[in-house]
């Protein structure tokens, strides 16, 4: 067993948590004492004990001497929870293996100061890469100001997300369609347009084998078309937000008040930047775009997106007229992002490809 | 050293044949006695020794008594070469472990009976699966009497194979682009539409480090619209035939026929399963097809293709105008042929997919 090793299970107890910890990030603590493991934890939910907390409480007096390792920079700070710095130093541990930095400028290297000042030996960027990927959302959310926008598509191999006469149930099999109600646990907030709404009349609920967490329902409804008889209005599975155009009355907004909460953008067409400045504003730092081909041209042509997960079935669909994820007017290709390709996987018959901005490598700093 | 392991280098030596066989088979052999290689061979070029000729060649009176591999059935009849089975039972061979039957209907089993009959044990089937798809051209040439199809296309991560105002240089990386020559090389032909020809004036030659074969290049063009001042016309790299439909005149083809060859189709619209019957009785077993929206439509549209090879860049082009790289009218979803994606592999910062049609899995007959 090497300090890999230890930390690999300090992430694996991290990830384990992915959509309870929010606005927190995920964090998983391993304590070890010659050779043998004597504690573990996981941060669990936001307002509760943080992971190292857990870990040396589970170790007890064996952390005299022992060695922690943590998959974020323990806080030294006075939050919800008291810092875990004092914690650490009052256990008696020697030796902490943290893998990234927090980018939070309340902690920003002040936590392991503390801990090296205390003369506790401090190692910093084990396994960083793993561990700045696993709350990707979080250190966007902590640098930006802004959610974390993941835009999610289903398409042929031709790029069709859409035969000419509009049907697109299924293109993907059930597999990938399980994967998607993985995001929507995951994320804070799912986001479709008014279309999808009138068209299909979807409860954009999380639906897994052991249930999950019900995001947010944001529709984009510039004109407030939604009909009141629409499944989110009503199932009370989770709150429902409609953001309008600066030209709605207060007549039309009445009609949907005891149903949803409206968010009334000040221009005439909603502006993506605006509306990601008043998600945050509201809480909400991870945000999941089931759009169409202009929902997701508005987001693009923006550029208010951090990565595209998409879905590809091996069907030829065609047509010129059938639509692509992508619509809008588009880009020559001089001015075309160009996203880096960061996984591909193999999903039943499907396959699922991540793509990101290039700027969303969060280079840990070493230091 | 297991049978697996000299079958392994068998089919390597095989595969290093790639695009000088045609039109026959890539063929390897290894002869081993008491855990020694004696000898290797490959089929080098249609006319000349099998691989199993070469292998026993350099064996010599080794042969006494060793086994050999050889990744398809030897031959059982007179050819270009006398029959290879003869030359097997002469040199002593004591036993032959074979990796697929040859469906040839001149051979088809009675290659393996003939050395089974001189008392040599025979072993079929180990891996199979492979030695199969190394040469799926040629089986499937053997078995449909068309030639093989692939098409070949260059598109964005939305699917689109050029911006609204038709740019396409370059969607994908060099790495990508020097693998399309690598099947150039590997391809009897390559098929293009007139309109490419008429845009990009290309030469539709190999161009690899180290050279490599030009494919015959065929250009469909219905009405003859091929600038006379075209490269393909005049660079002498490669024949070049020009498809036309049945409405060109006697004098606007003799206008082309120093320079190309002329292939008249009966109907007014050339139709590709014409198109490809003709081509086979010309000798054609592997097309590779660079079209656009179109030319790809018609192949797709008509059930006319093998396999496809994507390469896919991280660009987000979009425009509701753009192209895909199946236009046409296109299928309903129901009607939507599904391919299964047989590879992903990573290709600079682009990714390459190969999708097959499902009955393209030729599955070896055990027996």
């Amino acid at each position: 067993m090497t300090d890999t090793t230890y930390m690999k299970l300090a992430l694996q107890l991290a990830s384990a948590t992915n959509g309870q910890t929010n606005p927190n990030p995920m964090v998983g603590a391993v304590v070890v004492k010659n050779g043998e493991i004597v504690g573990v934890g996981a941060h669990l939910r936001a307002g509760e004990a943080h992971a190292e907390v857990h870990a040396l409480q589970m170790a007890g007096e064996k952390a005299q001497g022992a060695t922690l390792y943590v998959t974020l920079e323990p806080c030294n700070h006075f939050g919800k929870t008291p810092p875990c710095t004092e914690q650490i130093i009052q256990s008696g541990i020697a030796r902490v293996v943290i893998a990234t930095q927090d980018n939070n400028p309340l902690v920003a290297g002040s936590g392991i100061k503390k801990l090296q000042e205390a003369s506790i030996m401090v190692e910093t960027g084990l396994l960083a890469e793993e561990a700045t990927q696993l709350n990707n959302i979080f250190f966007h959310t902590i640098q930006h100001k802004k959610p974390y926008v993941t835009l999610k598509t289903a398409m042929s191999l031709d790029g069709k997300i859409a035969s000419t006469t509009g049907e697109s149930k299924w293109i993907t099999g059930s597999q990938a369609r399980m994967d998607v109600h993985q995001y929507r646990h995951q994320h804070d907030a799912i986001l479709v347009g008014v279309n999808t709404i009138i068209a299909d009349n979807p409860s954009l609920t999380t639906r897994l084998p052991n249930g999950g967490k019900n995001p947010i329902r944001i529709i984009l409804d510039t004109h407030l078309r939604t009909p009141l008889s629409a499944k989110v209005l009503h199932d009370n599975a989770a709150p429902t937000w409609l953001v309008t155009g600066a030209r709605v009355s207060e007549e039309q907004i009445r009609q949907y008040e005891s149903y949803a909460s409206i968010l009334s953008m000040p221009t005439e067409r909603i502006s993506v930047p605006n509306l990601l400045q008043v998600l945050y504003e509201q809480g909400i730092s991870s945000l999941f775009v089931e759009g169409g081909s202009q929902i997701h041209a508005s987001f693009i042509e923006s550029h208010m997106y951090n990565q595209l997960v998409i879905y590809m079935s091996g069907h030829l669909i065609g047509g010129q007229q059938a639509p692509t994820f992508f619509g809008g007017t588009g880009f020559s290709l001089q001015d075309a992002p160009k996203l880096y390709i960061a996984s591909v996987e193999q999903m039943g018959d499907d396959i699922k490809l991540i793509a990101r901005r290039k700027e969303e490598n969060y280079v840990y700093r070493h230091y």
